[in-house]
């Protein structure tokens, strides 16, 4: 099994090597192919590259605060679904919005909690499909708490 | 016949579940294939894969409430509408937004309503399309009570 | 000549019946094949299929006043013209809001006026594309009054 | 050398007809395709399948002023730019926005001067490629003054 | 190695020259391929096109202020990442809003440091992709001063 990681070099944090470390850490068998691009813009045609070689790709980025950066995100989602639907394979989206946390502290526990989950869940996808429906509807998130079930 | 549900992770009610048990109550003859994946970015290319086998797919989430949230829900909902045409068969969509009721229990019943309906309206638009076309411009509603058509 | 007339259940008013009306008392020779779908995002795909077999098609839908429903008409919009290029053939939408007249009267009178110059105009473009150049920049409004050329 | 120029019942001015002037008057070898269709989310197909003859389009509408007249206007952007991905050629958008003047004069001025300019750059696009990088970053207007280059 | 750059009339600084002049520069062996098109719309498939020839492109506009610019940038970026996926290569998009600046001086400041610095970032793309895995989540940033890393 093989996974290409790619993030970005405007990112503030590694992302990437937190989806290569949380990946090698716990299943050191996959191979892992990292790759960084300047922007989010730059992830989907990347990972549509990967996704020739790899069963999976983790997308990684860090959109700013501002309004154009939402709508710089909002065009690297939707050709990061448009590159999925070409290959027939999965992206998961790793991506941390610059106002998510008041201060970088909080951000980086946001990242790290964010990365490190979604790393887990693009190898489980893969290896484990069963863990996931098992999972569903229960509320899970990345970057935080889980939000749990509706009672 | 063959049916594809798919539902995620984050959704805080086991969506699928619901679409499955209503297919199977009343339908037991349908075969159902049943996936899950962490949130509704996820969908449309686990469905493309999915109408390979299946005739049509029902695709589950909940979105939550943030701005943020809405813009994911569109670009899923972008990309199930090219999965459709990538491969010619329908899905049908069933989102609940977190922020459709007050409280949990008027939510858990929007969303038992809503996914109860459209695994129906799902079979029925395979084997029952004239009952379709009986019921065009009656305002029928997937979540509550019907609209009605206007008098 | 074949038309696809495709409308759906959650609309408030008949309109693919208004459709298949005015085609069939104005041009009996034409075939109409009719088909209802649950909302305006599973248009796409159907128009697709019966642009197989027809020349062109008719896409009727009834958004509600809501952001989210604005949204679903947009999907749905993007969707049809993506089924177009697909095929290489029109897809005529005739979609109606529901907050486009005070009263179910007035919205009443939209839909049949839209519907009916629409299916006409679906005519028109395959029959006698010079009678749309003779009325290129004319100010043609389908729902009302047209509005004319600016003097 | 063909042109594809198409246009809208729609609009209040008949634009289609001043791009063909101008071509015609100023390049009477270049060969020009009339086509009207209703409405501007109408222009991609129909631009679409005249660049299986022509060598460039030109894609003219008016958009109302309302919210939802944007978002039709988005639409056909969109699709007009797919379009283009699907053929390979370049379809030249003409579009005047129902309130970019204060009244009808002033509104058919924007008119004359965007269409008439696009015809040629059109033109230029094909037969003076040159004529357009000497003008690279000159501040280039449709509709009105250029607006220079910043000093 | 063989670079496309494609720049537009719109714009009010030359930003093409800025590019192929950093290119020219620092790397002399590479080839530069220039084209320019009247708006940022006209740059997806002037890219897609050019792609059919080079290794990679960068594209560079200057859209407006207005509500309308910003639509038109984000349909000229969904675009770009469009060409790209149906290419298999890199489009480096280098937009300049008007309003990034409150004077000329600033912006042309502003435009002169993102073009050198992403004609560097597609050159590296290339021939030194190592070195963006090296500042990967550095908070790099074109057009102004670098972020930095989260401390």
């Amino acid at each position: 099994m093989k996974v290409g990681v790619v993030d970005t070099t405007f990112a503030r944090v590694n992302m990437g090597k937190l989806v290569v470390d949380e990946i090698q850490e716990n299943f050191p068998d996959i191979i892992v192919v990292r790759r960084t691009v300047p922007g989010i813009k730059d992830l989907p045609v990347e990972c549509k590259t990967l996704l020739g070689e790899c069963d999976i790709c983790v997308a990684c980025g860090m959109p700013g605060a501002a309004d154009k950066d939402r709508v710089c995100a909002h065009e690297a989602s939707t050709g990061l679904i448009h590159a999925q639907l070409m290959e027939g394979k999965h992206i998961i989206e790793v991506f941390v919005h610059e106002d998510e946390a008041g201060d970088g502290r909080g951000l980086k526990d946001i990242v790290e909690d964010r990365c490190r989950k979604h790393a887990r869940n693009a190898v489980y996808m893969l290896r484990k499909p069963e863990w996931l429906v098992k999972n569903a509807g229960t509320g899970m998130r990345q970057g935080g708490e889980n939000a749990g079930s509706i009672q």
